[in-house]
């Protein structure tokens, strides 16, 4: 009765955690989730107030598929601040970046289409791409990134429709991509006709070291679809996110959206639209990039004082997430309830892991915990570590 | 290297023409849209304020997938408010109607699954089962809706997954369905043991007659899927929709929208909750009926005094369309590039018919122009009707 799809598709482990983890007292790293208590509450109000008498009722009326106009503007002119290579038409408003992956989905792949993605990779990717029944391939990582003899060799053997990476601050494993990697995808992805996903959410959120091109700059927007969002930036209940990439490309995936959601909501894009014009933006994403870099450095201490001998980390230079790894035999997933029981929550990192490997690893949000949160939830985490014999 | 499924899906005939008719002068009945004048904009503005006071940053952060509790809750109540039917594990909030459209199809569709439609139908529907390379069939309807006898014929020999309908004020053809019918169709639904796809935008914008209950309520919730929003009825700039069903099918829908775009915007769904809360719906919603009544009224004397003698139409009992049909021989498609040198648009009818027919047919919304609009926008229309010797 229910379609083929719906057998490979399984609901988002970590949607359900989070559900599970909601109770009071608990203290979760499982999430992904921002620091609500740094949203501009008070100056989305008064960009929400702003539109609605500047626009009227065009605020909250339908609108182009696309998105608004002058949005796109501000984000062809943020990704491009030049404006020798992009215009409007490169340039789409999605429902969350989420969207973006369910309309390249729709777009590309076909039933038992190929899709390279990392090892591990981002959870909702594997779900956008197992909806259209894509034949997932997870190529392993080195500790710069996607490891590019296997890719290549996997770019030959499967002629993929899709590869999906993410260059900044990967979820779940905080890695960052050094630009020779970069150019060298950069190449791949026209020498191997392929379209390259590159998803950056927390590209803007760096807590050291230079800012690095994107893929999508260094191919010059050729083969590359780059995909960000406001969610991490300013509040992800506006679902306000955005793809950019070549104009005919771009045009498929409005067709698409038609069909999918006729537009991203318009108000959402309108208070965007304002707060960016209002200049506030560079400065508070100063002010959460500055906020998660206290709160990265405080896990860090944390760990040194709580966790095993025989734990790992990394040090994410920007972004949400530490990646942990524990002995070779220890099962995450079996941890975790009594963790639970210790109210503290992660996420086993195998949920990432496409093809069923990663057992002993955890991803650990850093950035939706306070202080004294940090070290007291990594206090408990550590406590049951060594009393499970990790 | 596009998915076949693009090869399947055109852009909607009717969003290119929007576009093209924006142009200052043109009085266009060719969209959907409502009538922004009515939109509660300060009531907006106030819900948007109140709700970031009272709730915070929890009113743009992420939420769950099914949609925020206390809207469900209240959308329960509206469609059954003896409360005897239905919780909240029985609705989900959707980024409009076209994204339940999709989700539905996610779920059900296989390539080249049968699915069984209105001739003529809601275009956006065609869309978003052609994206999940549905076979459509087109049932014929009769004054009364959708033929029965067909449908029959269809139901055993197409064996689809999902049959939809419009049963109030269809778009585009303004029909309403009789209670024998709906009940006919409520049973059909048992029978066969297949999903009827209730569409219901416009149920709560009836100039006249008796309210009749939906296929939803006929069926108890069995094998229908009531989808509606409040697109029509406060503003569609914020996409707040939803969807009623079967809790177990609805968990289908979930997991996939979690892939698809995580959740509906936060802001608006709080929102229009906060209207609701604040008992301005119902004093809204007959606000928009009276104003829209007077519309439907403007358009039938309109009608009388411009159009040829050639010309018949329906006097819709609520929504937003007219269908007008003229004689055998004529092409409006051929008719309308005429009418937009004179100023004035609409949507050639035969967009809407999977089977290719209806060439002589035009859809025109009265929701969106002002009297004097609809007199002169109907008199320039009926000349080039007249001057093409229709």
């Amino acid at each position: 009765m229910y379609s083929e799809r719906m057998s490979a598709v399984k609901s988002s482990a970590i949607r359900d955690i989070l559900k599970l983890m909601s109770r009071p007292g608990m203290i979760s790293f499982a999430g992904g989730l921002p620091a609500p208590e740094l949203f501009p509450v008070r100056e989305i109000a008064a960009a929400a107030d702003a539109v609605l008498k500047k626009y009227g009722a065009a605020a909250v009326q339908y609108s182009v598929t696309e998105g608004i106009l002058p949005l796109r503007e501000k984000i062809a002119a943020m990704l491009d601040p030049a404006g020798n290579q992009l215009s409007t038409e490169n340039v789409i408003i999605t429902q969350g970046s989420q969207q973006a992956l369910d309309l390249l989905s729709k777009v590309f792949i076909d039933n038992g289409s190929a899709v390279l993605t990392e090892n591990p990779t981002y959870l909702g990717a594997l779900q956008a791409f197992q909806l259209f029944q894509a034949n997932v391939t997870a190529v392993p990582s080195d500790n710069n990134g996607i490891d590019t003899t296997l890719l290549k060799k996997h770019l030959k053997q499967d002629k993929p429709r899709l590869v999906y990476v993410m260059p900044n601050f990967q979820n779940p494993t905080g890695l960052t991509y050094q630009l020779e990697r970069r150019k060298e995808l950069a190449k791949l992805a026209q020498e191997h006709d392929v379209i390259f996903i590159e998803d950056d959410p927390y590209g803007g959120l760096r807590f050291e070291g230079e800012r690095l091109p994107s893929l999508f700059a260094l191919a010059e927007g050729k083969n590359v679809v780059y995909l960000s969002s406001f969610s991490k930036t300013i509040a992800p209940g506006l679902r306000i996110a955005y793809a950019a990439g070549d104009a005919e490309l771009l045009k498929k995936l409005v067709i698409a959206k038609q069909g999918t959601d006729l537009q991203t909501n318009t108000f959402g894009q309108y208070i965007v639209n304002e707060y960016l014009e209002n200049g506030l933006y560079q400065k508070h994403v100063d002010l959460v990039t500055r906020t998660y870099r206290e709160r990265r450095d405080a896990m860090l201490r944390s760990f040194e004082r709580h966790f095993p001998a025989s734990a790992s980390w990394n040090k994410p230079a920007g972004g949400m997430f530490f990646w942990v790894r524990l002995a070779d035999e220890v099962d995450t997933s079996a941890l975790l309830m009594q963790c639970a029981e210790q109210n503290v929550a992660f996420v086993p990192g195998k949920e990432f892991f496409p093809d069923g490997s990663g057992r002993n690893t955890m991803r650990l949000n850093f950035t939706n915990a306070t202080l004294p949160e940090i070290e007291e939830g990594i206090k408990r985490l550590g406590k049951v570590l060594k009393g499970a014999g990790v």
